[in-house]
């Protein structure tokens, strides 16, 4: 889960520092804070779960699904203040469509070169899809409710009930990511209990060290951050990407490596419910928390960021990505091609985005 | 199903036939005569069950397959005739939004919380979502034939083409209803019977009160309902709502309160499918016989109306809420956070509606 | 699988020759050459099934995977060559939708009138169903990338990232193409085994005899292709049909009989899994093989064609038909109810099209 290399990559730290202060190119503090940051949000996540195996499993399973992407929502509200709005959108979608395409992709490919059929637990992955087609409805009815209001109606400020209606929905979503919470943490424990027990690892750090670290690299993801969307709009343009492409396909991949790395090789030692877990839970995770925290900092901030993704492609691939893994998951086993055919989609997307001109 | 307050409701119905005689303000005749259907849509419900309780089952069960969703007819029908074709389409969509997303999510929610896992017939159920699959299609396909052919041809009369397409989808539809009875009643009685014998239940009136009840209800409903399209207009202006949020929102309520009472109860005696059955078979009977009949009554009395959905608001609703319950229903069985699921989607697109400018 | 009509059709080859040397009114040459093609194609199909039945069972589903629908792909490249591209994107749409719609719910409906429930391998149509949604994603996919690219940039020459995309598009149809094969006839063949040990059929012809009809066909088929295409214009023009209409509904029927007649034949008797292979199998070769396939002809021929399907009633089709075949073949067992339901939908998009205006 943090291998050698990951401790070796945090070299790239205060290479970034160095090249902030003294005002290197912007690709430069770009492309080392990218860098700096996949061990930095590895170390979060290892020390959460060394917090998570001190606490017991109910207070531990909290822990992990509180702060399981909370790399990934500190660099979206750097980014958020900046005003980066479009990129901030752009990395909700991007988190979602890597977690389902990307990580369920390659560990249900890798996963079935050595093993002919995979099963998993058909009760939760029902659980599961149904929460993710709660997601693709939530994510797709602003953009409709935001055409309906501008194609029939006129309205002096369009913006007004954009705004209070993804503060709506980002209400129905935090109650219904706690509704899930409660449910696998205590209702139905039973039911993902075989989850967690396998998940389970001992801790190996002690509790000063598992805080020290927690801090150290909540901040170093902070500063990174800064550097990162700092050096944006300068990088992007000298590396030719568009801001877009950034959101969508770095940040995602920058702030989810480590969990990506694991869920890979639970699914070659034939544990795929927890691969399945990590990446379909990550997904909801960003889904029905991280958005909403979104939408509600920025709120209160004064940067009022709705929900539309007015970008059809955005909204394509959302559709896509869920519909996708929704086929592949429901009958709790899968195969090598269905591994091929996630990341087939990814593929299409990708170079759809690509090819869309900046 | 018709316990004490619904013969406490009926005091409502003098009470509105009054405020008309005496001229009351339109608001009062349009909440009075609204609170006046709930008992009379329930008094028609229970004198069909009555007589199909002493015709036998496949007489029976053709009964309550025909008249289950009468009321609502006969107010779509008075609202038709009195050109409020807006009001009638949102309340076909609203009938199958509350009866798939209000109905069956309470039932989920509230059965679930007494009953850690409920299982319905799969079976049942599979042949259900691939009916509500068509259904999604019959209704999302007018509104792409309108979008084709405004945006790539230019036609005369635009109205003709889409008129003419009604009127063949209303065919198909119902006879894809009669086979679907034909399939319950007698090819797949076995498949559905357990269904029927735990609903039956024996009659209690005589023949003579039965009819009686159900003739009076009638023309009480059928009066009730001129009330209410009558102080529409009005009322609607002075509540500060729209038509549409009337038509997607109350009629449906106002129309389907006792079943949705007795789905719930159902669902808490874990008597779950019954309650699915009420929920999404009274869906199907709102979508393959009631919006057809309209199609048909209108194109008859100079009152054409199509299934044209152009709101698109709307059609994200019909299918937010079909695609909703196929991913819950599908694999007979549920828990009560698949129930806050379905209850979360129809606050979301009840927000919509809300925020939407009037 | 080629019964006497099938022989006595032939005899509109000669026919064709005939009328088109004497320079008949193109619609008796579209007729007649329309006629002549489904014999031509029903004897293709059996030629290569001979050659396949002699082969060996890798190599010859090798064979039947990649010539299974060689008749249509000729018509189509004659068309392609002729630049009738809108009609070989609506054939392409359209053999999807036949094979969906008419073959299955045909095949679903006769056999279920004989055969109260009817089962099939329900892993085999889970891969099935996968691979269905990948084909809709991919299908949809450009149109969603058209939109965004016009909607939300000003490209210089439209056409061009259209075109980069769809050939990039068709590179990972093909591998996912070759990715199936390699699944089930190498990795995992005793999966979707039981199928072609019932499909298989002894070779009756010597290997001359099967190699010299195939030829012969072959050019038969391309010989008629020619002067269906020659025809196209002024024909429908009498006939007062659309040249979409002739690709989607009626390129796809004489294509496609010979297998239409097969899997409604092995439905009835009870060999659904055959039946399902034949129709679900079919469309999967059209959109991973065929479609691919033109899109790289036309590039190097210098008829360039994409994949965007830009009627939207064309898009709502290919959704509508494998949404519900999804629907309908997920559980591994069928009903009659359910074919007629698949019938209804093709009802339904045929009514679409035919009320389109030209």
């Amino acid at each position: 889960m943090a291998p050698m290399w990951n401790y070796i990559l945090l070299g790239f730290v205060p290479l970034a520092v160095a090249l902030e202060v003294l005002h290197a190119p912007a690709v430069w503090i770009f492309l080392v804070s990218a860098l700096a940051l996949l061990p930095l949000a590895g170390l979060m996540g290892r020390a959460t779960e060394e917090l998570a195996a001190r606490a017991g499993s109910t207070v531990g399973g909290l822990l992990n699904a509180t702060f399981g992407n909370a790399a990934e929502l500190i660099i979206a509200i750097v980014a958020l203040l900046a005003g980066k709005i479009e990129v901030v959108k752009a990395s909700i979608t991007g988190s979602i469509l890597s977690n389902l395409l990307l990580v369920l992709g390659l560990s249900i490919f890798m996963g079935g070169l050595r093993h002919s059929t995979q099963r998993f637990n058909a009760q939760a992955a029902g659980v599961m899809t149904s929460l993710l087609t709660l997601t693709l409805i939530a994510f797709l009815l602003p953009a409709f409710f935001d055409l309906a209001e501008r194609g029939f109606f006129k309205v002096l400020d369009p913006a007004l009930p954009d705004q209070m209606f993804s503060l709506a929905t980002a209400g129905v979503l935090i109650l219904i990511y706690l509704a899930n919470i409660y449910f696998s943490l205590r209702t139905h424990k039973d039911m993902v209990s075989g989850l967690s027990d396998e998940a389970h690892h001992e801790a190996h750090w002690s509790l000063p060290v598992a805080v020290g670290v927690l801090a150290a690299a909540t901040v170093g993801v902070a500063v990174m951050a800064e550097f990162l969307v700092g050096s944006l709009e300068e990088a992007t343009q000298a590396l030719g990407l568009s801001e877009f492409f950034v959101g969508i396909i770095l940040i995602p991949l920058v702030g989810n490596a480590a969990e990506h790395f694991a869920a890979v090789v639970f699914a070659m030692k034939n544990k795929m419910d927890l691969a399945v877990q990590i990446a379909v839970g990550s997904s909801l995770q960003i889904a029905l928390l991280v958005a909403p925290i979104l939408v509600i900092v920025g709120y209160l901030a004064g940067r009022p960021m709705d929900l539309v993704f007015q970008n059809p492609l955005e909204l394509a691939a959302l559709a896509a990505s869920i519909l996708a893994t929704n086929a592949v998951v429901r009958d709790g086993e899968s195969h090598w091609l269905e591994g091929v055919m996630l990341l087939g989609v990814y593929a299409l997307l990708g170079f759809a985005f690509f090819f869309t001109p900046k």
